[in-house]
């Protein structure tokens, strides 16, 4: 009954270039104004959609990626102290990374192994195309307190991985904070997302358990240069002059970790989520949307300027406008790296929309990146009126894999208990 | 600073045929037996995934339409009991869904109207294409019970909107049941469906307010003739000898609600919220899934057959095997259209998942369609010690709206006083 047979691979036929869909802005017709499409989309074509990126590389995949449309993104809670089971843990997940990554089952599929075992894969990701998932993974602040010995890596839990200081106006719920491990899974298939969270979930079991995790459903981001910027659930594009994939020296500048120990060429995410106060922005004036943002709705440019890519002028803007207050040039060049997305949670208690920003940002040192910007927005930001932060956590996001011999995190627990315990002799 | 100028349409550029992506099953190379891809992929292309669907007709569309890539389920609670008020607001929701699904914007745009005034448009969708995006309502038994009087029509709740009675193992959490109206938003982009619903929502403000509300991500039945059965979080294909959109018979037979009333030509829909237990069916042999389901995992087929659509041999299968307890032939030929979405919303308090099956069915009366079938799944379904369902409604969906002053629900509350008083007197 169980079909053995190879399936073929059908890599090489996704990988055919994107010719994509000739979309250009002549046409017309009838009630035009109404039209809601008033550019191009922002959409990646069906065939790039489709491919695979390539899991191995000096960095991890996934930052600086071509932001994908969906996310699952799961914090993990450790539940061993086992050193070798943890480390046996992140050779498995990367193993099982790696295959999902490019389309493929993990170890003996959904229905390639024993029919008195449970499958491999859990198989419902089956017949889809790679969908160019990425997957991400980051080491939170509490896994070297509260491992650190167990592990061997207290004394290299890195500088810049700082817990967030409390801003003003945040009301974080624990349970959607903090995490030991965070694993970020973005594909333009949500089921492909899904799929893949589960399935690291499952080899984790009994040495980690999900502590949260949260679905996006429209990235709100583009790290692709000159592409339309995607607009939030406030109607808005915002993050205009992001950090794209190919600026290879804002990276370097902004984003990538330097020096020389575990974490260099890794990045530190700081993820927070937002609820947007939905059914009272909706109650706000075109002006006053306006004003509070420093851009104009439509076209998305900035106040006084015709286009959305038009340098803004910040002192045409009122002084809380959010586009002024999150300026490199307010926050003494302070540049992140945002990869967030839109999400709704269903309804609260009260019949309003548990919608908003999952916002995600990589930079080079949360000290100089994500802390002064929110520092500045949450003490000044006339949007606040309408946000409110209600999860956060922070994670150490090492570095690429290499190759097939790789794993996450080697750099960090290699050699790790010598490097503690000449620390601990010092 | 607001840009007024008409954004031209690109509706006839996006109306152009789907060439589509041509997938074959050649190409092989490396460890093919570990390819994730088995089959043609059940994606629609891309051109195809941003066409509009009509919203005029003599049924509504989302019911026999191509199964969309996403969903957006709303459940209404009524908050007037202004007869007049009521029916403005059936017409106001009709005119901005004939514009939505078009894929225009509500009223005079998310730009186009006065700065002093908010948006009538919420705008996130802005630049999105039509996306296929339907939008279907239905009246439930509450709205009948409690707004009858008030609105005339209590003498008009049909026979075949009964309540569905309690069946064994359900546990129904009551916030996540019932609803006076819903609105399935359906479209291949997830941030179309959002906006439809909120901006509805929006609309309705102070008339109607948001019960619940359910997020579907992934597909899990298809009413396209001959297209690969999408799977579920089960990672099986459940489904195969849906309703196909193109079936007249079997829709007539089956779906389409008949007589000479208000409802002729509409349906009725049942919504269960399944929750699945992810990780204990992630520790179920192969085996003893494909003995439960009555079908390999890999291909699909019924228990001793090679094919997923080769006619089941029910008395091959186990007596309490899901296709074998679910098929029509086990249920005096009960039949419904199936248009269900796996959902995933995060993780309950203790690390699992909350995942599963949103199961949407359409039928001509619960009566001999839902109601038949769920009660022999309920007592006897292997399946049942892996899934809970966790939230049920039901609703009345009325016919299509004809044309542009045609309105949802008109057929229900026009002359209805009158009907009323006739019956009231009687």
């Amino acid at each position: 009954m169980t079909d053995n047979s190879p399936a073929p691979s059908r890599r090489s036929l996704l990988a055919v270039g994107g010719a994509g869909l000739a979309l250009g802005a002549a046409a017309a017709g009838g009630a035009v104004a109404l039209a809601r499409s008033d550019g191009d989309d922002m959409r990646p074509a069906a065939a790039e959609s489709g491919t695979a990126v390539p899991f191995h590389g000096a960095h991890q995949a996934g930052i600086a990626t071509a932001v994908q449309d969906r996310l699952h993104f799961a914090a993990f809670d450790v539940k061993t102290d086992d050193r070798e089971e943890f480390v046996q843990l992140l050779k498995d997940w990367t193993k099982a990374a790696a295959l999902m990554t490019q389309g493929r089952t993990v170890g003996e599929g959904a229905y390639g192994g024993l029919a008195e075992a449970p499958p491999d894969d859990t198989g419902e990701a089956l017949g889809l195309k790679p969908s160019r998932l990425t997957l991400t993974i980051g080491f939170g602040p509490s896994l070297f307190a509260t491992y650190g010995k167990a592990f061997g890596i207290a004394g290299r839990r890195p500088e810049a991985l700082v817990e967030l200081p409390k801003f003003p106006g945040d009301n974080l719920d624990r349970t959607r904070s903090g995490g030991d491990l965070c694993v970020q899974a973005c594909a333009d298939d949500p089921q492909v997302a899904v799929h893949a969270i589960r399935n690291l979930a499952r080899i984790g079991f009994g040495k980690v358990a999900i502590r949260w995790s949260q679905l996006g459903f429209g990235k709100t981001s583009s790290t692709t240069p000159d592409a339309q910027t995607p607009r939030n659930l406030m109607g808005f594009k915002d993050g205009t002059r992001n950090i794209a994939g190919t600026e290879t020296k804002r990276l370097d500048e902004h984003v990538w970790a330097g020096g020389d120990d575990w974490m260099a060429g890794g990045s530190y995410l700081v993820a927070r989520r937002i609820r947007m106060n939905i059914e009272t922005w909706d109650r706000t004036s075109l002006q006053e949307q306006e004003d509070l943002f420093g851009r104009d709705k439509g076209e998305g440019a900035p106040v006084g300027k015709a286009k959305e890519r038009d340098e803004p002028f910040l002192k045409a803007m009122k002084p809380d406008a959010h586009v002024r207050l999150a300026h490199p040039d307010s926050n003494h060049g302070a540049t992140i790296l945002r990869r967030g997305y839109s999400f709704t949670d269903g309804t609260d208690g009260l019949g309003r929309l548990d919608a908003g920003l999952f916002f995600l940002a990589y930079q080079k040192d949360v000290r100089t990146g994500f802390i002064p910007v929110q520092r500045s927005l949450a003490a000044k930001d006339a949007l606040n009126e309408y946000i409110q932060h209600v999860g956060s956590a922070v994670f150490a996001v090492p570095p690429g894999v290499r190759d097939g011999k790789d794993w996450w995190g080697r750099g960090l627990f290699e050699n790790a208990a010598d490097a503690e315990n000449a620390e601990n002799g010092a």
